[in-house]
């Protein structure tokens, strides 16, 4: 499916960010465009107010547990989701560590950093989930879903499927709110070693500020609390975690999510016209493209002022590989010209 | 010097934010009044428009090699104090660690949950250190400059002099911003195995904003690093530590310490001469105090709307101690009235 690729632990720090800068229009961070909106920003700015108080994560806390029908012992609050990778791969201690790929590469350099091995599970055919291709006795799965960078989303019960005793699941649904309706999520299921990270990130604008969470059994976040520093989230984060759960935050999530499935299928039908491959099934913000040279790609436009991120640093992509945020109908337009001016 | 006394782990994790709340006057939190000032807060809404990008560390880290004269790749940006005390316990490997008590509980509470064994070494007599106190073989010793709570600052040369082939020793410099000029502090000295922590919590009042650093050498933060979630700071912390390295933010903060300590020196003056012990060389934002039944004075504290930190949960200290915030002279005053009524 992918050509032979080496992928050392470099690449796997590689991130769209790097990609950015220089005043390019950015379609390799996957951030919604235009955030945060007005009515977060005021009430972020309004909360400097209280900042020589220390953080209290009481109200965010309970805020997480009714948005997804949990315990408030079940929720955990992380400096985004990053910080959740590396509480797991601190306090577990798996003897047979799995991560499903191609997807985000910080759960692995996380579990790398903490002195564990792992496995790399490699998906075939279209990156979509066959439980069975994950080793029997694996007793920590790590994969995502909606997946960053294929944009696929699993069916639930083919993640469900990976559950078993003695095995932990770590499902990052960071970009699950891109999907109306969340029909795939398991973050209001609760079951035995199952772990749901979330993050308020992209939907939200909040890259900046590092506010997720994750949804565990209560044993397991508190062993992650324990691990954790001291007032891990800052007082902004945690207003801003609170807002995000609130009805009509919900709503606009869920109104963008819908209106950013209409542009991602006009974007994805006129590549796929144009003869790139985009991966079926794309459900996230953004769109996974094989073309031929897809860095040269990349760097050409790069010179005409577009950042789309390399697909080559993903163990299960390689150089024909692009990773394409959706962002408004005008800019995905101007991309679309400009890949038109290099004969795509 | 003390009674004897015993500290569960569970009394390492009491702080004096927990002792506020329900509209008591804070003497038991050691925040500068009226922080974080205008002129800081006006930076930190503006930085809100800046969250949708993932935080960049480059001009944060500089600023603070510049204040400090280290090189940039001895400053490691930390997610507040309490994520560098994390840090440490996870990264050092110490054979025998040694924590000088009586101090702030965050690095021996660190110690134990990365599950290192920690020896307690107690200062004697006014708490002044004593380098040969600590036994010649720990090769990890932890000591706060000045300390949290008794208030106590060493000589650099008491503090240097701990430093010996093999050893690491992490001097908690959180208050040193109280001490005009910082004449004791060893931020500014790079060392074999000497590491400085810095916080910003207390002079601008950013305790909810989880914003410090340490300064090491190059290996041992590059090493701290890896161990690090990926975009640990928020960018509004990232705002903070560049804006307080700032000359115009040191003039500030100098002015300030020279303005407690005038009102320190008032405040232990006024409570020695009523016969209250009151720990001797105060150099930080709060006086160790010791009177018959410390806990039932504070108690009674409570009733009249006046929250002190309890001293018993402080290894070393016992339930005659208390810790008392300096603040403005106003409330000073109403607390001294009030500790007349109670007869003292």
């Amino acid at each position: 499916m992918t050509e032979p690729q080496q992928i050392d632990e470099a690449d796997l720090l590689h991130h769209g960010d790097a990609e950015v800068g220089d005043g390019l229009a950015d379609f390799a961070v996957n951030v919604r465009s235009n955030t945060p909106p007005e009515w977060l920003a005021s009430r972020l700015r309004a909360s400097i107010a209280d900042l020589a108080a220390y953080p209290d994560q009481g109200a965010a806390r309970c805020a997480v547990a009714r948005r997804h029908s949990r315990a408030v012992d079940e929720v955990l609050l992380t400096a985004g989701a990053a910080e959740a990778f590396v509480l797991l791969a601190r306090v577990l201690e798996p003897r047979r560590a799995v991560v499903v790929h191609p997807q985000f590469t910080e759960p692995e350099a996380a579990l790398r950093a903490a002195g564990h091995e792992v496995e790399r599970v490699v998906l075939d055919k279209d990156f979509t989930l066959d439980p069975e291709a994950v080793p029997a006795d694996a007793d920590l799965v790590m994969i995502g879903n909606p997946t960053n960078p294929t944009s696929v989303l699993h069916p639930e019960a083919a993640v469900a499927a990976l559950a078993r005793p003695g095995r932990t699941v770590v499902v990052d649904e960071a970009f699950m709110d891109c999907v109306p309706g969340e029909p795939e999520s398991l973050a209001g299921v609760p079951g035995p070693g199952l772990v749901v990270i979330r993050s308020l990130t992209k939907t939200w604008g909040l890259a900046g500020l590092r506010a997720g969470y994750l949804l565990a059994e209560a044993n397991l976040t508190a062993r992650l609390a324990a691990a954790q520093p001291l007032w891990a989230l800052s007082t902004p984060a945690l207003v801003a975690i609170e807002a995000c759960c609130e009805a009509d935050a919900l709503n606009e999530a869920e109104q963008w999510a819908v209106e950013l499935g209409e542009e991602r299928t006009r974007l994805a039908t006129e590549l796929s016209s144009r003869g790139v491959y985009v991966v079926p099934g794309a459900r996230a913000s953004f769109l996974c493209l094989r073309v031929p040279d897809g860095l040269g790609i990349r760097a050409l436009l790069r010179q005409r002022g577009y950042a789309v991120r390399r697909g080559d640093t993903f163990p299960g992509l390689g150089p024909d590989w692009l990773r394409v945020a959706v962002r408004d109908r005008a800019s995905n337009d101007a991309l679309l010209e400009v890949l038109s001016d290099l004969g795509i």
